[in-house]
C-alpha cells in the first residue's frame, strides 16, 4: 500500500469523477448515486486516502477540536466531567482533548493561547480564576464555556453548581443536627469561586440560626488534594483543647475530606462519634460502604451534559445569547455526620 | 492591541531585522545578540505576536503535540498516568492530549487515525489489543510507545510491567498464608495482555506449589469498574456452599478489588476474616485507612516518568533502537489478606 498521501483531486483523477463526487461521496453529504459512493469509498478505503483534515482546518479557520482545560484530571471529579464531556461531544463529531492547569492561571493561559494557536473550534475551561484570565478571555476570538467557576467580569456562557446554595445546605444540615461549632476548611477563595461562594453560604446559614463564626478554627487556601486533608487534620488537632474546638467540619471537596477523615481513623478520632464531616463533590468513593461520607453532589453527569450542549450551541449557533446555567446541589446523607451529642455545652 | 495575527516576516519589517533574526529571537537560537533578542521579545509581545504554529507544523510535517491513547480516565491509574505523562512532557515542550478509548478498538483506531491526520508528533498507546490494531500499529509512519499493554506482533518501544510476575508474587502472597483454594477475577484477556499475564503468573503459582486451580470460582471477562467488581463478588458469593468455595481471590485491578470488598462489607462477608483479597495498581484510594488493600503496586509514577523518556528519545533521537522496558511490581501488604486459620480442612 502506497504510504503517499493523496488529495481529493488525485483521487477524483483516478477514478474519473469530479473532486467535488468525491468530496461529497466521502463526507458523507447528499448528490451522489449509491453506487458511485460504494466504489469511491471502497478505493479511498483500499488507497488508505485520508482526507488532509488540517489543511481543511487552516482552510476554513477551524477544527473539530475542543479543548477542555481544568485543574487536575487526578481528582475524580474532573475525571467524571472530561470523560462525560467526551463522550458527549463525539457523538457530535467533536474530539476533546484535556489539559491539566495543575491550577495555575500561567499554565491555563498557556493552553487557551495553543487551542488559538492550533484552531481549536471552541474551548471549555475551568478556570483558576486569576485577574489575567478574566481580562483574557472576553477578549478572545474563540467560543468559550466556564465550567463550575467564573471569572469576575465574565459575561458569556457558563454551567455551574449553586455553590453558595450547596455552602448553605451542608452547613444547614449540620445546624439541625444541633451542632453549633462548625468549621469551615476551605480551597483557595481566589482561585476557585465554587469555594468561595460555598464558604459564603455557609456563612449565611450560620448568621441565619445566629450562631457564631470562629475564623481560629477555620483553614484557608487548601490546595485540593487528599495529603492537603490529611495536614488540615493534623493541624486542627494539634491545637489545644477548649470548649471553642468544633463539633462538626465543612471540607471544601471529597478529596479534602477523605484525606481529613484518614487522618482520623489512624489517631482513634471517631467519625462521626466525635467529629461530624460534610463535603462537596460526591465522588465514587465517597459512596463506599467503608467511607460512607455525607456530601453534596454537583450532579456530575448533569454539568456533563449541560456543558456538551452549550458547547455544541456556541459552536453551531454562534448567534445564540450566553448560556447561563446554573445547577442545583443536593445533600447526601451517609455515616459521617450524627446529632451532636452533648447540646447542653 | 491588534488582533491581526502576523508572520516573521511583517514582524521582521517593522523592526527592521531579518526575518531569520525573528525567528533566532523567538526560538532562543543563537547568532542574536542579546540586546537585539531582548528587543525584539518586548516587541512581539506588545503587539501580541503568536507564531503560526498550526502552519509551521504542516510545513514541517509534525508539530509538538504526543497523543496519549487509553482505555478510561476514569480509573485513577490512568489519571495518575496521563498526569505524570503530561507533566514530563510538558517541561520538554510537548503538548500532551488524552483520548479514552473506552477499551473499543475501534475508537482507539479511529484516535490513532485522527492524531495521524492532525499531525501530531507521537502516539503513546495503551492498546485494547486488536487484531486490527496490531496490524495498524506497525505499519504506521509515526513514533509510537505501547504502555502496559502490547500486542503480538509489535516489535517497537514499549514500557510494561512485569504482570506474570504482579501474578505470580501475588498469588504467592496468599499461599505463603495458608491459603490453598484461591480465585482469579479477571480482566478481558483479549483485549488486556496486563490481566491475561496475571492470570498466566497465578497459574504458574498454583502449579509451583501444588495447588490446584479450580475454573469453577474464577470469572474472566469483566470490565475494569468497581461496579463490575460488586457484581463478581455479588455472582460469586450467591454459589451454593461446598468445601471447594475460594478463602482467597486475587483481583485483576484495584477498582475491581474496591467493589467486590464493598459488596461484602455491605452483606457482612468479613475481609480478611471470611475471605482475603489481593488486587493490582496500589491506587491512592487502595491506602485509606479505611480501606487498606493488599494489592501490587506498578509504580505509576515510574511508568510515567519511563514512558516520557521513552517517547522524547523517540522524537528526538529516532535511529535508536526500540526500547523495551520491564518494570517490576512489588507487593504491598496492608489488611484485606490473613493467615488461613483452618489450614487443615
Amino acid at each position: 500500500m502506497d504510504k503517499h498521501s493523496y488529495t481529493i483531486a488525485e483521487v477524483a483523477k483516478m477514478l474519473k469523477v469530479s473532486p467535488s463526487t468525491v468530496s461529497r461521496a466521502i463526507n458523507n453529504a447528499p448528490g451522489v448515486s449509491d453506487s458511485v459512493r460504494e466504489k469511491i469509498l471502497n478505493f479511498v478505503d483500499e488507497i488508505g486516502y485520508r482526507p488532509n483534515t488540517i489543511a481543511q482546518s487552516l482552510s476554513r479557520g477551524k477544527s473539530n477540536m475542543v479543548a477542555l482545560i481544568l485543574g487536575d484530571i487526578r481528582n475524580p471529579f474532573y475525571a467524571d466531567l472530561a470523560f462525560g464531556i467526551q463522550k458527549n461531544l463525539d457523538t457530535h463529531g467533536y474530539i476533546v482533548t484535556t489539559f491539566n492547569s495543575e491550577y495555575d492561571y500561567r499554565k491555563e493561559i498557556e493552553f487557551i493561547q495553543f487551542a488559538k494557536q492550533y484552531h481549536y473550534c471552541g474551548i471549555i475551561l475551568v478556570t483558576v480564576n486569576s485577574k489575567e484570565a478574566d481580562k483574557y478571555i472576553n477578549k478572545l476570538e474563540l467560543p468559550i464555556l466556564l465550567v463550575n467557576r467564573i471569572t469576575e467580569h465574565y459575561n458569556g456562557s457558563f454551567v455551574v453548581t449553586d455553590n453558595f446554595q450547596a455552602g448553605y445546605i451542608a452547613a444547614r444540615h449540620l445546624i439541625n443536627l444541633g451542632h453549633k461549632k462548625i468549621s469551615f476548611m476551605s480551597g483557595h477563595h481566589k482561585s476557585s469561586t465554587a469555594s468561595y461562594q460555598r464558604f459564603l453560604g455557609y456563612r449565611q446559614a450560620l448568621k441565619n440560626y445566629c450562631l457564631s463564626y470562629n475564623e481560629q478554627y477555620c483553614l484557608f487556601d487548601l490546595n485540593w488534594k487528599m495529603e492537603t486533608g490529611y495536614e488540615a487534620a493534623k493541624k486542627i488537632f494539634s491545637l489545644s483543647p477548649s470548649p471553642d474546638f468544633p463539633s462538626a467540619f465543612l471540607l471544601s471537596n471529597d478529596l479534602l475530606a477523605l484525606g481529613f477523615m484518614d487522618y482520623c481513623e489512624e489517631h482513634g478520632i471517631r467519625i462521626p462519634d466525635d467529629v461530624s464531616l460534610v463535603s462537596f463533590d460526591n465522588i465514587v468513593y465517597s459512596g463506599l460502604h467503608r467511607i460512607q461520607l455525607t456530601t453534596v453532589s454537583q450532579h456530575v453527569e448533569k454539568i456533563s451534559s449541560e456543558a456538551s450542549k452549550v458547547m455544541i450551541d456556541l459552536l453551531e449557533e454562534p448567534s445564540k445569547e450566553p448560556r447561563k446555567i446554573i445547577i442545583e446541589p443536593t445533600l447526601i446523607e451517609r455515616n459521617t455526620t450524627r446529632a451532636y451529642k452533648n447540646a447542653e455545652s
